[in-house]
């Protein structure tokens, strides 16, 4: 039963989530269409929006109605859930002042569009003072949300509900260990696959169609969603049925398009599975960025990155490309994506380097947040850390620690999500194998409806209704560690690479 | 000087302008961009917006100031300009309740789905209920307003300030003889241009780089502002820093992407040119559509539409399209864009037929206003004035009632403001070539910045610091009447007909 003060509650929060969803219009268009004259007034209206969103989360209204509705016994399952998730983000919001969020919001504006500059430059000094500025109102946001034992826990949870620094230093420091192993494993094996064929011009234009061939295979709805192109890809939505993902070109590689395209279809999946009741309310959402990631990296590395799927796509790239692809074969393809090499950019890293990055991202952001580390430092840092972690040189700061969005967006606490992704999707992996016993022929065939709605039915439809962690327990088995995903690795790359 | 009240009400105002601003990039979205699924939640979103600036602008707190202020006799001339239109928006939107806005906003946005719908299955069954909605919250909108003579009078304030139906009854019937008299004369001259070479396939991308060129020679600042394309070509701005337009391509004609890039350029430049001191102000805007399209107007014809813009243009159109336009010379092409043909779409009109479109349209929105023509009945009275006004029969709605993206949009008033533009042009046409007596040469050369200084000047730079009558006026000399327009046809077309 809904009560009268219940649909109140949620129109009203529905009319927050049409401002958010409108604020990610504007952000979508700021980063795949705007010119660049338009910045300085896009920045005035995604700070007028944030405080307009923050003033209508907060109103004491709001508090008040899911107060008063916690004490009521006659609701129904559902809606006890929206309001579990209304009174998290109330509670949440109340804790950062209005003029804190705008400030916060025009300050990540200046940000992106200095950031975007400093890259093409290649001048972190023109990016630094913005990046101080975020710093500053970051820890300003850890001691309005408040913490035990380090800010960086607070700034974490906007991203991973439940989980803290320290677990992740746990985590972490098992995954360096392990997966360094196996890269010099891989290293000294002397059986690199053969790639100078790579080297070669590739026509965006049929890279393109390869991408939309793809995602339409996965069964991305284009009817209730799009794909552009961006400096770096991403995934937003205004709806359930507005789901927009983009992706990109990197010169003389044939991958790049088509795995941000995987990678952001995953997200995009997760996206357009929430259940159609949840629309316009918190529900319609991931519980965290880790599961998030764990779908990206699904499709992108599970699926993507496997053999049958090039099965699949290597006669597809042969025929757009049969001059380049001259004595090129599936396996050699399959094995030229998953080459392992130490690499200074992070979304274009293999799989048994990715999480590296990851680290060494989260090391710093420790550091920085917990004033360890100055900004001014940060290249120096970044730069010792890469030689440390990969064993490489950084040429200059558009391959280093300008390489990411993420700062320009004031988001720290972020990175970690993308490891955490990898390992619940071994977990997914593990399970989808077991019940899914025909996954291989399928994904040759382009039937990737089982392994739709097998996440449609174990992660999509539920939602913000449980937390990552148990989203995950429950569908797999066990708790999430690193295990499976390192499991995953030493069998596909043991056999790739003979070890 | 500026008091610290009037920097707090510039301030709320700049807000309220943040946000239309907004819904503009949502429409604008929601016409290039969204996928169809996303229409209903964009609904939503546009309806959650649209209440909000509606409770910005009439906060009680705006009326006080702006009512304290009006007491203030140490502002400046500039800011008593902005308090004067702050005063208009203020008294204006005050009359409308703010369910009222919202269910406006709402029902546009389903009836410009349906329409889309509607148009392209060519059944107007479809969108009469949407349209019965629209008439019937348009008739209270103007009784919301207030009128004296009729509730058109109210409609028609929210597009041309100061204009009345009669005086657009009296300004028709005048131009509506002698338009269609001189159109008598061109069918009666058996001078009709030779054109059959048009019925050909002109590529879309060469087609797309012409007018690209052309809105770059004419001063559109690509660093402020891009061009889409969409079903019917527009021009928004999100600020005077990103003006957007937008193009249409027709098969088997070569001219209508560069009308329509000439026609919202021509607005675009407009939108550009406010003074940046008027930015998130209401002053940084037009007194009127009618002043608006006697900008596209101009453009689009004036110059567009003139044998030395061919002289240029000819060896472009030539160069892209050689097979096609073998034998085809500058003043063939002159001549076909100025061919006279009554025909179906407004938009593909020429320039001796144009009025009589936007008469028929006028005429059939008074009568559904005034009660006199149900909405069942619109398409056999389009199709009766249409066997008329320009002596064709209408094979299809499509072709008919359903072509114009206006009344999707709940506006009615709008058409009338078209004819305006041309009968402003023609006025401003007749001083600029007074003071700018190498115009055709500069246009040749593709030189507008002369021109465009000139529009500056006496046009974009004043904003809506007066009433368009009153900029005309002052501008050209004398009051605004049809006699420049029918001068600028005769001359025109008498020469091109042998007349």
């Amino acid at each position: 039963m809904h009560s009268n003060k219940f649909d109140n509650l949620r129109e009203s929060l529905g009319a927050y989530l049409d401002v958010q969803t409108t604020l990610s219009v504007l952000g979508w268009d700021q980063e795949v269409h705007m010119p660049p004259k338009g910045a300085a007034r896009r920045g005035r209206q995604l700070a007028t929006l944030s405080g307009i969103a923050h003033r209508m989360l907060t109103n004491p209204e709001v508090g008040k109605a899911i107060a008063e509705l916690e004490d009521d016994d006659t609701l129904s399952h559902d809606a006890r859930a929206l309001l579990k998730e209304a009174r998290y983000e109330y509670d949440r919001a109340t804790k950062l002042p209005e003029a804190f969020v705008t400030k916060l919001a025009e300050e990540q504006s200046k940000a992106y569009e200095v950031w975007v500059q400093a890259r093409r430059m290649n001048d972190f000094h023109l990016f630094q003072p913005n990046l101080e500025t975020i710093v500053e109102l970051l820890r300003q946001k850890a001691d309005y949300y408040g913490y035990e034992d380090t800010p960086y826990d607070a700034l974490l949870s906007d991203y991973e509900r439940g989980m803290t620094t320290a677990r992740l230093r746990e985590i972490f420091s098992g995954l360096r260990e392990k997966q360094s192993a196996l890269v010099e494993r891989i290293v000294a094996s002397g059986n690199a696959p053969e790639c100078a064929w790579m080297d070669q011009e590739w026509d965006e234009t049929k890279l393109w169609e390869i991408t939309m061939r793809a995602l339409t295979e996965m069964g991305f709805d284009f009817d209730a969603g799009r794909q552009d192109k961006s400096v770096h890809p991403f995934t937003t939505n205004f709806g359930l049925k507005d789901v927009r993902v983009t992706t990109r070109f990197e010169p003389r590689d044939p991958f790049s398009a088509l795995t941000g395209s995987l990678h952001e279809g995953g997200h995009a999946l997760y996206e357009q599975g929430y259940l159609e009741s949840d629309e316009r309310t918190f529900l319609a959402d991931a519980p965290s960025l880790g599961i998030h990631e764990s779908q990206s990296r699904l499709w992108e590395n599970l699926v993507g990155r496997s053999r049958p799927f090039w099965k699949r796509y290597g006669p597809v790239y042969r025929e757009a490309f049969p001059e380049q692809l001259k004595g090129v074969s599936d396996d050699d393809l399959f094995r030229a994506i998953n080459r392992v090499a130490p690499s200074l950019i992070r979304v274009e890293a293999d799989e048994c380097t990715y999480n590296l990055h990851v680290i060494l991202r989260f090391e710093i952001e420790v550091a920085i947040i917990e004033g360890d580390l100055s900004v001014t430092e940060v290249p120096e840092a970044w730069n010792a850390k890469m030689k440390d972690l990969l064993g490489l040189e950084v040429p200059s700061d558009d391959k280093g620690c300008l390489q990411d969005i993420h700062w320009s967006h004031a988001s720290m606490g972020y990175f970690p999500t993308y490891a955490l992704g990898n390992l619940y999707a071994a977990h997914l992996g593990e399970k989808i194998r077991e019940e899914l016993t025909d996954l291989d022929a399928q994904i040759e065939s382009g039937d990737f409806t089982p392994l739709l709605a097998w996440l449609r039915e174990h992660i999509h439809h539920i939602g913000r209704r449980k937390l990552a962690q148990d989203i995950i327990e429950e569908a797999t088995g066990p708790e999430a560690t690193a295990e499976p995903f390192m499991r995953y690795l030493n069998s596909k790359y043991g056999e790739i690479y003979g070890l």
